[in-house]
Formats: C-alpha cells, structure tokens, sequence
C-alpha cells in the first residue's frame, strides 16, 4: 500500500482563481498530463469509479490520485490500498476545490510524473461548479437514487461537464429513474456532453467509459 | 392546487446571521410556529420525506413549506398539488440558506398562519450546516445508497442535526450499507440525534417519525 499524505489546504482569496487554473492547465501541457475534475453529489460514487477505472486502465498509463474532503482521509487510502499514488487534500470545511488548492496537491504529488491525474472533489452539486480548477476535462456522475430531476435543480454543473457518469444503474429495476427525460434535460443545457450509463458495483459501462478516457489521454500526449 | 409563489432571494452580506437566526425563533415562538430545517444531499427524499409527513400529520397541525432551490420550482410544486401552502425561494446559485433569505420566505407564506413550517434547505451537505437559518430543529437525511461513510466526511452536518432520517432503507438488501456502523459514527459526533430508518417509497418508519414531530409540536405550542 502506497503511503497516503493528507495536505491541509487553503484559499486563497487574493488570487485570481481562473488566472491560476490557466497556469495549471499550462503547466500540465507542458508535462503532458492530462488533469480530469471529477465531481458529484455525496455518495455517488466518485472513489468507486476511480477503483474501477485504475482496474482497466492498463498499466501503460501512469495514474495519480487526488482525493479532496472537508474531513478524513478514507477515500485516498482506499485508492493507495491498490498500490496507486493518492494525496488527500483536507479542505477544513471549505465546499469545493479551487486552483490554489489543486496547484498544492499537483505539487505534493509531483504530477509530472503522471499520464492522468483524477481530482475527486468535494462531494457537492453546487460550489464545485463554480470554481475552475484547472483542469482539462470536468467530468461528473449522477447515481440513479439521486432522481432523474437533477438536471433542473443544479443546471450550472451539467452545463459544465464534458461527461456525465450515470451510475448505480444496477438500482434502475427499483426506481421510478425515467432515463429518457433525463437525457433530454442534461442535453437541453449541455448539447455536447458525453454520456455513459455505468455501474461501479456489476461493471456494466465501465469499458466505455475507460475507453473514452484511454483515447483523450492518447490525444492529449500526442 | 395552491399557487406556488417564487421569491428570488438575496444573502444579506452585512448581517449578522446569527442575530437574525435569534429573531426568527423569537418572532415564531410569539405565534407557536415551529420551524424545521431539512438538509440532505441532493436526492435523498427531503421533498418525499415532506410528502409522506403531510399525509400522517393529520388536520389539526396547519403545515406550510418553504422549498428552497438553485434553480426551479418542481419541489414546491409537488407539495402545493397536494393542497399545502408552498414557496419556492431561489436561491440564484447560492448553496445554502441563510436566516435573512428564510425571513422573506417567512413573511411570504404568512408563517403566523402555520403550527408547523417545514424548510426544504438546497441539497448539500456542506453549506447548509454552516448557516443558522432560525430553525427550532434541524433534521437530516441520508439515503442508504450514499453509504455508511457520510458521516465521517460532513461531520458538521450531523453534529448539528436534532434528528437523522435513514432513508431509502428498501435499498438495504442491494447494498453493502452497514447501518450498525453507520450508527456508531454519528452517536460518535453527536450522542443526543434522533436516529428513525424509514423508507419514504414504502412508508416504513413514517409513522415513528410523525410521532415525534407531531409531540415536538404539541410541545411547542403548549
């Protein structure tokens, strides 16, 4: 088990946070190491995903982890109990991530050293959206538990994201869950964005979505 | 169908939130107005929750909703076609409720009116436990598909709760949720919480719950 390193991390208020998520994206560019913003409400799934993702990877793409919580550090010793580098960023009550705080765990991390870095945010569907953090691609899941009304209520994240996870599909048979209104409402505010139906918990979609991901990493260090 | 009114509301910067949160209990105490703050992540089953507590209170309790969102009036909506009091505050991006936007919803429903008044707060597990909004009790939900390990990564949130809703418990049997552990780590940041397990879907527990509203109530006005 890689060892986890908790960071204790701060905004910082002063800063231009969109001027300092361009140096991020910048600075990655150079290393070619594509940064991915994943982000959902409480309990979608955000460290499941990541478990499974690093399951079908493949071993050629070298992936970091960024764990972030208000408290506790269980996801990243999840992630490290699979022999993967992971820093828990610890935001002492702070709602989201913003590029500060990112440019910190890239640091700790030393991120160069990576293909892939995966960024687990806050679990929240509001202020994550509201703060870029520099990342190349936002990606977000919706759990079928959570209703298919989502989209009406937290309009600003679907709108931010290049895809959207719909997980725990396997929860679909119990559920009034309409997957066709949902579609209609997440492309009614965000035409371009992907999406996959997946299950962290059976697998289903989960090559898919490892597949897109495979080819924007190969296109990215192109 | 009662009316929906939406009131786009605005945080008071300058205030001093927990002086306001002072006055509104005092201004409700004066009229026997209970107000209940309902907090969860996005999904959980607050406006189900709110729904199935309408259908067992009973008539002699005059209940009014104050439903808050982001974006859209479908919460607010769904209670009024049952045929109960309802505004929908838009909160305009904001992530949480404070005390000053619940004193526009308050003067709008006329709380006066209301024995007990029910506040939908946004879905968010972070924000909202860090405003005092002038409740008399804050309630919380988790669903069982969010998973036992909540309460280690919003501690705030369920230290600040009277009471705690496990909901979705017919989800039990499809999950690896561990409720006696879950149990322990919340009584472990809060010893005093309620705790009911109920499932909106089915009804189960419903009725437990009502039974402690209904005497919080009788409490309150007594």
């Amino acid at each position: 088990m890689e060892d986890v390193r908790l960071i204790e991390v701060k905004e910082e208020i002063m800063a231009d946070n969109n001027q300092v998520a361009q140096s991020v994206r910048k600075r990655l560019g150079n290393t070619k190491t594509l940064l991915l913003n994943l982000m959902s409400s409480p309990g979608s799934g955000k460290t499941s995903l990541i478990l499974r993702t690093l399951e079908n990877l493949g071993a050629n793409i070298r992936l970091g982890v960024i764990e972030a919580d208000i408290d506790s550090q269980v996801d990243a010793e999840k992630v490290a109990a699979r022999g993967i580098a992971a820093i828990q960023l610890r935001t002492g009550g702070f709602c989201h991530l913003d590029a500060t705080m990112v440019t910190q765990g890239l640091d700790a991390i030393k991120a160069e050293d990576f293909d892939l870095i995966i960024i687990e945010n806050v679990g929240n569907l509001v202020c994550p959206a509201e703060f870029d953090t520099g990342a190349h691609k936002n990606v977000m899941i919706l759990s079928v538990p959570e209703g298919d009304d989502k989209p009406l209520k937290y309009p600003l994240m679907f709108s931010i994201c290049n895809v959207l996870l719909i997980n725990k599909i396997d929860y679909l048979a119990l559920s009034d869950f309409d997957m066709a209104a949902l579609r209609q409402r997440v492309l009614a505010l965000n035409p371009a964005i992907k999406i996959f139906e997946i299950s962290c918990k059976t697998g289903v979609g989960i090559a898919q979505w490892v597949a897109w991901l495979k080819k924007e990493v190969s296109d990215f260090s192109s």
